[in-house]
């Protein structure tokens, strides 16, 4: 490697931050160490790592010049949103020789089409001000996470954001109809298209969706809107197998169609957990059941939303499908049951050091999936406290396991190592996936590696070679 | 090009030709003249190509070793579905250099998994069977197109299919979870996964999707189903402008959300059109109206569907956005308007040549759109019978000009040229596509190259090179 390669190296560092400035101006480029700081390790704090400058870029042509500049002094690139991920995705290595790209700086709605319900924005607008915009024009962009409030449209296409209402709008990539990327070379592709139909060739759109920044910037996007729910109902059951809580979906699916927006599924230990250590929480059912399901249903206007929610869940608990629900009649009963699906998390943080699993299997495999998981980690001999909760209606499991927080750096790194490759293996074994939502990024890159068959690596290798022959884009992750 | 490379030739071409009747048994080869001719013509009968063996591969394994022998020999590979095809995608050229593999005798209908809400299918199957099957699990199977009853699911997924329910469940491509393809080199891609969240790697199954048989072969599918509809709601409208339709379908979209399936829109000629062509039709209002538009709603239980459709269309009524409407009381009213909708078609036919475009634009241009590509058409002095009808809904026109009949082929070669040049510049002023949903194929092959921005095309033959480098796949079709 020769020094233009090793831009960590003083001579071509120096070089590389003078003409970013001459580039960017004094507010585009971070030199000093403590301005770096956050941009250098991820919100969990599992990562951490060094650049030798953090630059900023006003808009698309700076980006392209920033790219064009990495490109032509061979230096890794790693973008960076609202550094919100869960895999490190967006944290450098610890080399000092990548440049990390923010677009937080690329935040202008560029314009909202009520009539098209499409919506074009900059890649650093914040997700929440995309759907704040849409309110604005009556429309509804319905994208929605944890950390809505600070992470960026362009760090939910670059890993295919999913989140509350996926079962009923899709992830990322079913809300986005166009792209525009600064390539590796730095050239600009324009597929800032807002159209509900476009056959005119391969599909760039959705390779650069999901691919963590390893084949090039994404500078803006062009997304759906959709009408305004103006109705909504929400209920609370406890059932007492996972089984039929999915025989419970099926029914409601197929009564309620696209009314249903979310059927989020707490195991009881979850629920327990979020009891103990989020305040103002109280057990939505007074039994105690081993299941627990959050269901909303939403529309455009009220034709007896809450009459049907119930007549379903009338009938399901008529019929002991389920042994409890409860329905709720004001928003503030509605928050309060959203506030313990979204306090686990922190509950998890509060309790102890969780190892992460974000799986996804086909509905109809989650019982026996979950069956032979929980055996075998009780075969394993290895102290288990599970934390089963997702996303049900998307197949969408975050299957954490919980250890004391006292637990040591090693031994939570070989705990992660066993406990993956169990649940892992079974994940594959029921033809899932073991990266449903999260992403790849650092955390799951040689998990990766070992589960995906040689030919799909070999494929998509292939990409990232006439992508960006130079490997400049955010190397280190996903491949 | 060495003889290898050219099976025309008689020795490679018999070699070939013994060498895949040992793989495929008598039943997998047709080699006879006459048994091949239906084949060779697509149903326009506007293309015709010579090849020197037809392969009906049995299953996938089969596929993969067809494959692999033209791998070897560098033979050319064409595959043909249903052969319903609008582009000629599917039509081999003249060299007989050329092989056809027909995917018509891979037809199992694998699974069904209503509880996961899919199904997954052999690509041969014809998507009326694939309807069909997920109806008798008591799903539906949204796509829905004219040539239903012939066209198969893996012809659907080369060209991204749309079709009339595109504005509420998406073209092909949102429909397809998972995909099994073989590769350029004979090698099987097993992407059948039937996940609703995975974030793996790059997306290969939305690069082979809407490839047109450039990129591999693909064998078999995931497909999502959804819940059954058990309510219809349909009308038809007359308006005075473009611009009043989408200002009514922007409406109701707000007012019905997803309930909206169709909103398919008839220029006052084209109503005509079919009128004199089509046996057992009618206008279905008394006034004559510019435009006219075919609305239905849907949804999986009647919670006063008709209501709402009656309500806010009366209410267009009122404010004169509309001039007049209709509302079907059964099924066979129901059915006599979308007879209208399927006949513009035949009517075409009957009517003389047409000079055929398929086009979208963001919806809220179409109105300006259309003004000034009749005003240009006029303009030109050319004689123009404009045939504009489509998919309002999804922004997608079927913008056609009928000629005479008789009208001579070099004279119709020229007309297109003109024609095609005046519409899709127009096209692309307004940020659209020149070709929505009846795929490039041979048709508008060099319309794209047109078009297209050479960095968009030079990606694309990046990738083509990345997957097939002997150019073996549909050679002369899409890039």
């Amino acid at each position: 490697m020769n020094q233009l390669q090793q831009p960590g190296h003083d001579h071509s560092s120096a070089y590389l931050i003078r003409r970013l400035q001459e580039l960017l101006g004094p507010a585009g480029v971070i030199t000093e160490a403590s301005e770096q700081e956050p941009y250098l390790r991820d919100w969990l704090g599992k990562w951490h790592g060094k650049v030798s400058v953090v630059v900023r870029p006003a808009n698309t042509e700076e980006t392209a010049a920033v790219v064009q500049l990495c490109h032509a002094t061979h230096t890794p690139i790693v973008t960076q949103g609202g550094n919100t991920g869960m895999s490190g995705g967006a944290t450098p290595d610890d080399s000092g020789a990548q440049v990390i790209l923010s677009t937080t700086r690329m935040n202008r709605i560029r314009e909202v089409d009520p009539v098209n319900n499409t919506i074009t924005v900059d890649a650093g607008v914040i997700l929440a001000h995309a759907q704040e915009a849409a309110r604005q024009a009556e429309r509804y962009f319905p994208l929605s996470l944890g950390a809505e409030g600070s992470c960026t449209v362009g760090g939910n296409l670059a890993t295919n954001a999913g989140g509350i209402a996926v079962l009923r709008f899709g992830n990322m990539r079913e809300l986005a109809l166009g792209l525009e990327v600064v390539l590796p070379d730095g050239r600009i592709w324009n597929g800032l298209r807002g159209l509900r139909k476009d056959n005119t060739g391969y599909d760039l759109r959705d390779l650069f969706i999901g691919s963590e920044g390893t084949l090039g910037v994404i500078t803006g996007a062009v997304l759906k809107l959709f009408a305004q729910p103006h109705a909504r109902a929400t209920a609370w059951v406890g059932a007492a197998s996972l089984q039929q809580l999915v025989s419970l979906l099926t029914r409601v699916r197929a009564r309620c169609g696209e009314r249903l927006v979310a059927f989020e599924m707490m195991s009881a230990r979850s629920l327990e957990l979020v009891l103990e250590h989020v305040s103002d929480t109280r057990a939505p059912l007074e039994s105690k059941t081993a299941y627990n399901a959050l269901i909303e249903l939403s529309d455009t206007e009220d034709t007896g939303l809450q009459a049907m929610l119930e007549d379903v869940l009338g009938q399901a608990l008529e019929e002991e499908l389920i042994s409890d629900a409860m329905f709720t009649s004001n928003q503030s009963q509605t928050a309060a049951l959203w506030k313990i699906r979204e306090g686990i998390s922190q509950a998890q943080v509060r309790a102890g050091k969780a190892i992460k699993h974000d799986i996804a299997l086909p509905i109809s495999a989650l019982p026996l999936f979950v069956a032979q998981a929980e055996q075998a980690l009780a075969d394993s001999g290895m102290t288990t406290d599970l934390i089963n909760f997702g996303h049900l209606g998307d197949g969408n499991l975050h299957f954490n396991v919980l250890l004391p927080a006292s637990t040591e750096y090693e031994a939570m790194k070989s705990a992660t190592a066993a406990f993956n490759r169990l649940i892992h293996d079974l994940v594959i074994n029921f033809n899932g996936s073991i990266s449903a939502e999260h992403g790849v990024g650092q955390l799951r890159r040689d998990e990766l590696k070992h589960y995906k068959s040689p030919l799909e690596m070999e494929l998509m290798l292939r990409i990232k070679q006439a992508f960006d022959p130079n490997h400049i884009m955010n190397p280190g992750k996903l491949l």
